[in-house]
């Protein structure tokens, strides 16, 4: 007991990493799904929206839409999100939303990939590892020591010691010219190539390689990654930019940066808290005058980069360009509703009312808020902990793709298989919006996106079976509407 | 890809007889649930049976009872006790059961235990085990092939050889005569001593122990399990008698009474699959008069061994004591049953009426075809690949010794918290009865009985929260009910 004890202490850190990891996925996909699926219910009744023009499609989303019913406030999406993690409302959760709009469930998908299947069975990893080791050793310790005492009671016994022999290690190697030869005809990837050759020639000591010289030599075969060599600075040549220029070349003027990001979300998050609808909506509101200021301060940030850094170096990091993106849209984003809109800052009276009728401000604005939060996705592989898990995480990818094929192959013919058993084997009636129908059943639930009708369909269908959860309410309705 | 189907492939055995033991886990389950959870409602409209004469419980059971919602036909139990085995109707399923009997939540936990928490996850273990094996050594292979072939071209190259050092191995060893000292001195278990002391007697060719030999001498300390030798047969002096023996004491005849055992089993599936009702009501209904023959069988079976083996021999096998402790059982049961109702192969008509009416021969026939359907149990160990997983799970036990001690800890612990910040939270009101409640709700699923107003019930809900599914219910309905 004291052991298990133990070996769970042990485990804490680990566990802690991924626990606080799965925190950071609920977290944002909350604000994510906020921010995909806002509450069109009120903002109808407000400013006469018609969401859905299609008459078949409004009949089948009798009940209400998924921001009104699962994504309502900040606490209700948390909950809601961490419930879909243990799967316990897994089909139901995602259903007003991809009801209306197929790709909806995308988004679904790629939340319990990420949480389920990889950080979730991470945990289950980290701590099955641990408890093997665990079981092993306690079993191997009490045999080995028994073994041990059976030996050294032998020794003891016969007191009698075996002679030392020790074998003198033998002098021999290969000639560096030789080498140098081998290397040079070698056919290699070009920066192993060089790196061999430098190796070599940086050897100036001693005419001759050893065992274990020469395996080391070759040690530079492993390297997958190009270690690309980043451009040197082109200090300016007065001192006074020279000192301009060092600050903004400093790792801290990063982190800052990453800081405001940081900023940023906490009072998209505390507005999206307090009063989700009327940031969206008003022309002046005080989530568009921080968006535009904190955008304004990303542009700044950028444009100093470069020029600090130089083309050439700011190019050569790879999150520089995912940031110069993700800028860029920023700026565009803020730049079409500063147009359409006026500048938050200095509101026009009479243009209110004409703004809160308008949907593209209200779009626009989501897909800034959504860009400030992939924003921060620079940031983790700064923290060590969260680096080394998404490493895994990507290295995982990378041992799956067989794997990935497989499951392709499965889901694939799977589909076709359901699509041509079950194809057309559930109509949707008119009349059911008014029926009632016990509870748990397929009717009741509205499950009526999930069939085998068409190939996509299909594969949200084995998806949801994959997911296991109410499995059972899809068994049963093909059982009886099969069997009658 | 290929790698992968041939690692699937591999795994196909092992991954097969655990599927094997799950089906047959949840066919036993499904039979013991049949006969544990009868359908009263029918019986109790032909029979006029009073079943609960608490008014207070029959309030809180207003809906159907388990028998009839759940375990209706053995497809219905099948089908939902599979479903359980995936946990997707956990709670629910139970729950008309639980309402009526607190312990017949204990027939469902067992079952979750060894199949949810055993077969299942021993199906993981398989699987990750032999993957687990099949990335580390593809990705191995191509490390080490990558280090040997730089070796290889170091010897190639420097086309030297290393001499060959033998080290004569030296003789050396302790005397017999200590070696016996040592183990008539020691301190051990007496069978362990035995042992020791007959391996020393043994050896009379060599003077001298060496160390293997000595450490093998000592190999039978790790033995745990004493290896009682069997008494030997007293064989009867007659020729004819002695043949006669010699067929009973032949393991051949334990095969046979294995598949009656399992025939009668099978006759037991049949009647309840095709007349659940009839078979039990009915004085000299097929399923009675079969199961008396067949007890009548056993009878003779335990019997003959007895006299063939002798007293000693047949107690010194402890599955021929299970035999004959549920023979024995079986035997009472039946003779009972015969007189209070007669022999079921003479039927007296004018008894049939009041035997309809009686539920303790009811009991008596599912008492008898449960200890029937156990006594099946001791041919478990004479399949190969079941005795292997049954002995992992028997390990499985010991090992989890310290794991449950702070399973218990823990449940003990939240119960006695639960219990505090719970208790008495939700009170069932009388006129709930004719509410209509929103699907999914603590409400409209009846789960009045899962509270955690005394120790045991909060155990129980413990014990659902662990197994995840449907815990959002209780995490809604003590929000709620908290916050109101």
């Amino acid at each position: 007991m004291k052991k298990i004890a133990k070996c769970l202490q042990r485990t804490l850190p680990e566990v802690l990493s991924v626990l606080v990891l799965l925190t950071i996925h609920i977290i944002f996909a909350t604000m994510f799904a906020m921010l995909l699926f806002p509450i069109y219910e009120i903002k109808k009744t407000n400013a006469t929206l018609t969401y859905s023009n299609d008459t078949n499609s409004s009949i089948i989303i009798s009940g209400p839409d998924e921001g009104m019913k699962y994504f309502n406030s900040l606490m209700d999406s948390f909950v809601n999100l961490l419930i879909l993690l243990t799967t316990a409302n897994h089909p139901d959760v995602t259903l007003p939303a991809y009801g209306k709009n197929r790709f909806a469930s995308i988004f679904f998908i790629i939340y319990l990939i990420i949480g389920l299947y990889f950080l979730m069975n991470m945990l289950l990893a980290i701590i099955y590892n641990q408890f093997r080791g665990y079981f092993l050793s306690s079993m191997q310790t009490s045999l080995v020591r028994r073994r041990l005492a059976v030996r050294a009671a032998f020794e003891v016994l016969s007191s009698k010691f075996l002679s030392n022999v020790s074998i003198s290690s033998l002098r021999r190697g290969i000639g560096v010219n030789i080498v140098k030869r081998i290397v040079e005809q070698s056919d290699l990837p070009n920066h192993v190539h060089r790196t061999l050759t430098e190796k070599v020639n940086k050897n100036k000591e001693s005419k001759i390689y050893s065992a274990t010289q020469f395996q080391e030599l070759f040690l530079s075969l492993d390297d997958d990654v190009i270690h690309k060599q980043l451009p040197a600075v082109r200090w300016f040549a007065q001192t006074k930019w020279k000192r301009v220029q060092r600050i903004f070349i400093h790792k801290y003027f990063t982190y800052f940066g990453m800081l405001m990001v940081f900023v940023n979300l906490i009072i998209i998050t505390v507005q999206l808290g307090a009063k989700f609808d009327s940031s969206f909506r008003e022309n002046h509101s005080t989530l568009r005058i921080f968006n535009f200021t904190f955008v304004m301060y990303y542009l700044f940030e950028q444009v100093i980069k470069v020029w600090a850094n130089g083309w050439r170096r700011y190019v050569a990091v790879r999150g520089n360009i995912f940031d110069a993106v993700i800028t860029a849209a920023l700026v565009i984003g803020e730049t079409v509703s500063a147009c359409l809109f006026g500048i938050p800052y200095f509101p026009s009276s009479q243009e209110i009312t004409e703004v809160s009728l308008s949907t593209t401000m209200w779009n626009i604005l989501r897909l800034v808020n959504i860009l400030i939060m992939v924003r921060l996705f620079r940031a983790i592989p700064h923290i060590r902990s969260m680096a080394v898990i998404t490493t895994v995480l990507v290295d995982l990818l990378k041992n799956l793709k067989a794997f990935s094929g497989i499951l392709v192959a499965i889901f694939y013919t799977f589909a076709i298989f359901g699509m041509q058993l079950f194809h057309g084997v559930i109509k949707y009636q008119p009349e059911y919006a008014n029926k009632t129908f016990p509870c748990g059943t397929y009717e009741q639930l509205d499950y009526w996106a999930n069939n085998f009708d068409d190939f996509f369909s299909s594969l949200i269908v084995l998806w949801d079976l994959m997911v296991v959860n109410n499995w059972n309410v899809f068994l049963k309705v093909y059982r009886t509407k099969l069997s009658s």
